[in-house]
């Protein structure tokens, strides 16, 4: 697999990671971030995130402002998918060209400043150079809230929970580039979409709720992944991990009402990205208390023998959008 | 002093900082690193940097495991500046262009690990993405061996340290980049410079030596940071954070007596930087055990009533290098 001539171009970022993961002890890249034991049985969680401009924000679809609380909700969304309940703070990598308004890169902090002031935690550091090009690369850290969370926790019987509805952010985004007319959607719906995307929320809470759920005398074993890179590919990651299938409901995909009209309202559900919400896989006793427990919480399907992602409901193909998770590469 | 205007330009990098500290606690961008404490009195360090190619590296000068190697280097010098012995680990952030060999990107990966291997602590995860420019944003994770090192520690009466020599680097640097003929220098000091250039030591064995030195009774109270910019620019920092005037001897500058010789000897140990040593300011007991027992390590000055950086012999001029810090700005 290792040509000399070999470009990144030519590995893809999943490739790249698999072999990037072998210079970090077994298992260290198998999850949302890492995990790091202090004394008393604290757990620490450390996640760091790189957004680049033109690949992950434009000036065009938000402000600086909604940058930076994006960034910020991104990585502490990575915490939330661990198992954090609390953020301890952030550290900022900031590069840009000397040209860049000192107003943008103000606007960028207040943003930041604005997602720690709701999560808790603090700026705690950083570093800013010049650069051809504006990124972020943030560093967060937090505590875990009870146990962790892994992506590998899941077995056969396990119940699929969404924290919430997905495909939101990518009809945000399709608005703000003009992809769909503003009048395709009600406004209210439009201005939902819109702020799911500039202002999406990591689900520390949900992690509150799921402590809070857990039936009395079952033990931590809480599979899970944020909903970052889509639904499917959250689903498909925890189905690999575990060794197990992933079955969804057709009926139960957690996708506004509204939005399941749009010829792409499933797609987007399925594979749209950046809704940041919590995927996980759980005994079914604890995923129906939870889902009781915490509103817009949706129970998805279930895990069983085999692999890859296919529907509950027989040989219902899935879209063209979520090929790839069907079979495992 | 915020215009609408403004631009990065306009404002350098240390009143960017200054700027930004503003949305940190109070204190927390004073130092090298951040201070977290954990339960039970143990103290986590954080620090993050960016270094960017064609500003902070450069085919031209240093293999890509020498990159690696440098990157970690710096980052884990920013803990030791703080008072780590101990370290972690480090998160990557890793940018660069597609086109990008994956034997580049993988040998990066081997100079990080090489020292890792050399000051423990693991590779405990990171971010992958395009962009136009190679880059790295690392974050370092350690423990305080003992108390913190801060630069408003010190006090009048101070005897000032260097755990090492200076201008090295600067000299490599030099040499690799055809400034300086190969036979201007000896082929001994020759490979120590570039050496000192690519595969630059973290201090965090002189933390040890530190805590060893203290002598019975003291209380811990240890002003520093590390020589990352220069040994002026950190007895500087000190200075100004500590509210005192710098006196260096310019009989005991840290200055190998071969480099010595040459023109630019005095300016490059002055204010070539990235020697990445610790300049600390300690009471004179204490600063004396030290130097007793760290080789390499000297007294380079005191720590007086007053502010900037001056020769304690009369008035010597510094030269224009340094011209900056002799007042502050």
């Amino acid at each position: 697999m290792n040509h000399p001539g070999e470009r990144l171009a030519d590995l893809g970022e999943w490739e790249l990671l698999r072999r990037l993961a072998a210079f970090a002890p077994a298992g260290q890249f198998d999850d949302d971030a890492a995990l790091l034991n202090e004394r008393e049985g604290r757990t620490l969680v450390v996640n760091t995130d790189v957004l680049v401009e033109g690949l992950h924000f434009s000036d065009a679809t938000m402000t600086p402002a909604d940058l930076g609380w994006r960034a910020a909700a991104a990585n502490l969304s990575d915490l939330a998918a661990m198992g954090c309940r609390s953020v301890v703070g952030l550290t900022v990598g900031l590069v840009a060209p000397a040209s860049t308004p000192w107003r943008w890169v103000e606007q960028v902090y207040v943003g930041l400043d604005e997602a720690l002031q709701r999560y808790g935690g603090t700026l705690l550091g950083g570093d800013c150079s010049g650069g051809a090009q504006r990124l972020l690369a943030l560093t967060a850290l937090g505590h875990l809230g009870h146990g962790p969370i892994r992506r590998s926790s899941g077995r056969p019987g396990d119940l699929l929970v969404s924290t919430g509805p997905h495909g939101l952010s990518r009809l945000g985004l399709a608005l703000l580039l003009g992809e769909l007319a503003p009048e395709a959607v009600s406004q209210a719906l439009r201005a939902r979409a819109i702020e799911a995307h500039r202002r999406p929320l990591p689900r520390l809470d949900a992690v509150g709720a799921l402590i809070q759920s857990q039936p009395p005398g079952h033990t931590w074993r809480v599979a899970g992944t944020d909903s970052s890179d889509g639904l499917v590919a959250a689903v498909a990651g925890i189905a690999r991990a575990s060794g197990c299938q992933a079955l969804l409901d057709h009926a139960a995909l957690p996708l506004d009402a509204e939005l399941a009209g749009l010829p792409q309202g499933e797609a987007w559900c399925l594979a749209g990205g950046e809704d940041f919400e919590l995927v996980l896989a759980l005994d079914p006793g604890w995923a129906k208390a939870l889902v009781a427990a915490l509103p817009g919480a949706t129970l998805l399907g279930t895990l069983a023998a085999g692999q890859g992602v296919a529907w509950r409901q027989g040989d219902r193909p899935f879209p063209s959008c979520c090929a790839g998770f069907t079979h495992f590469r």
